[in-house]
């Protein structure tokens, strides 16, 4: 499957051109949908999105949902039952739906007009991974509905976000290591960051931690953390933040400053540090969380390895009916 | 001021009636907006909506934001940074600004084409509230542009929530001392809610918990929480479960229905039960966090009570530089 392709047969089969995206998914494959809902909100003037987790969206379907609508569904099994009956509700109205999946018989695909099958694993180029797929997908859709003046920066930065994601891997390695010795036996993480990477603070809260550690977390926006939640930090809570490059950086400077001033169990995961850089200025900022999403594997796997709780562990997840 | 005069007014300035309406406050202020947000994701076909944290809509603005947009910017005292410069943005955009706020004095005030001072307290009614107030404004943005035909049941329940509510607070007065008593020294609580009601569920968690207890907090949405979360439920985890009336309650019995199975500390507050039926099938759902936001008062009350944390302390907030 070929973004470009996929999109301007879509927006070819529609009236006026795609009006509206819905990104719908359930936990992990809905984190992976942020930072396209951020890039849409903040760069189209005409095409409108929505973020949905997959039951809300079927139970409470939005009205302006039309045949001009593209419905981006994601589900790394492909058979979560939500995300299945979002694409089935998708196509009940007409619109356009797009699956990703790693399994090439998912009940999902019954329901998509495309399916994208990703690649997965540590191997892996991150462009081929459902989160930098899904960012190219509404990328093209600006490009075709509206025009994308940065659309040959970001082309670029795809190209070379998979190599800064290497070297920065082997420059946490260490880190890592100290990360999770120091904090093997805490009970709870904060986790800041803002902008495109809000998703990603939210991602690694509950699907890293809380899932896979069954360790207590929760995501703060940057921005919110000084309307209330900064009331909780002392020097025995454990946050870590994770500083965007790009527009938005100031909030999480902000916080950062605040956190070493109030707090003692920081750990700080810095996108700029880690040499994301060399991306156009225009379009860093889109490529913070495909960044953090790999940097941040490595520590959880620090912490699964010292904590002795294997990533794969769970008690609920695919065991007990629900 | 009155909101239909106010609507009616700036829609009749725009070219093509008011295009999108962004909600931009932060912390309880934007928890205020997010039934709104809901609102018009749910009904809206043409009019666009966005919620933001002020700074990361003063550091990221959308390119969408134009002369026929409209910003409604929220802040009780009237002068928090963001929220004020976020409304200064607005204008420099040529965007059409309402102000909410309880001081009469407030900078944001300068940047507000409209000023909406609000009642406060728990003698006012909750429709002059500012959660209601902005519910009412896009409700009023919704008719004026494309039509909204449950308008009339819309303002019977506006009418009806605040005896609604009167009644609720006397039903739970005994339950949420029991409430106390039982979870006075847990250090943690979960949050679960869905559809018009996820933004209470944060509010309660950032507001309420973290803030005015400085006790560690999360808000899950209902949906959500089988894709992560649920592998933190144990018998010893605290979790609080806000049941919606309306068509995302499914996704709360859901919850319901494992969390009783799987956890014991689950505190149980459903609007069904507290009479919200008497509002209309149609809309019922947008009333559910009205209700909520007073009834979860009388829960933290009388947590902050048995507590001896008066919910008025601060050690950062209007207390330190930040």
């Amino acid at each position: 499957m070929n973004v470009v392709n996929v999109i301007n047969e879509i927006n070819s089969q529609t009236e006026q051109g795609i009006t509206e995206v819905y990104l719908v998914a359930c936990g992990g494959s809905l984190v992976d949908m942020y930072p396209a809902k951020y890039f849409l909100e903040s760069e189209a003037k005409k095409v409108v999105t929505g973020l949905y987790t997959a039951n809300e969206f079927v139970h409470a379907t939005p009205k302006r949902l039309n045949q001009d609508s593209l419905v981006i569904v994601c589900s790394h099994g492909g058979n979560t039952a939500e995300s299945v009956n979002a694409a089935k509700v998708a196509k009940e109205h007409s619109a356009h739906t797009i699956g990703l999946t790693h399994n090439k018989d998912a009940a999902l695909n019954e329901h998509s007009d495309y399916v994208f099958l990703y690649e997965w694993g540590e191997d892996s180029d991150v462009k081929n991974n459902p989160m930098a797929i899904i960012l190219q997908l509404v990328v093209e859709v600006l490009n075709a509905t509206e025009g994308y003046s940065d659309y040959e920066a970001f082309q670029s930065g795809i190209e070379k976000i998979n190599g800064i994601i290497k070297k920065g891997e082997q420059q946490v390695a260490d880190r890592t290591k100290e990360f999770a010795e120091k904090y093997k036996d805490e009970e709870l993480f904060y986790v800041l960051s803002s902008g495109a990477s809000y998703g990603h603070a939210y991602g690694f809260a509950i699907c890293s931690l809380m899932e896979m550690q069954w360790l207590n977390a929760a995501s703060i926006h940057s921005g919110e953390y000084f309307h209330g939640p900064f009331e909780v930090t002392d020097k025995e809570t454990p946050f870590i933040l994770l500083m965007n490059e790009g527009r938005t950086r100031a909030l999480d400077e902000r916080a950062k400053t605040f956190l070493l001033e109030y707090g003692e169990k920081v750990e700080i995961v810095d996108a700029k540090e880690l040499g994301i850089n060399t991306i156009a200025d225009e379009v860093v900022e889109f490529f913070n969380p495909i960044l953090f999403y790999s940097i941040m594997c490595v520590y959880r796997a620090a912490l699964a390895e010292v904590r002795n709780h294997p990533l794969e562990t769970r008690r609920y997840m695919g065991k007990v009916s629900y």
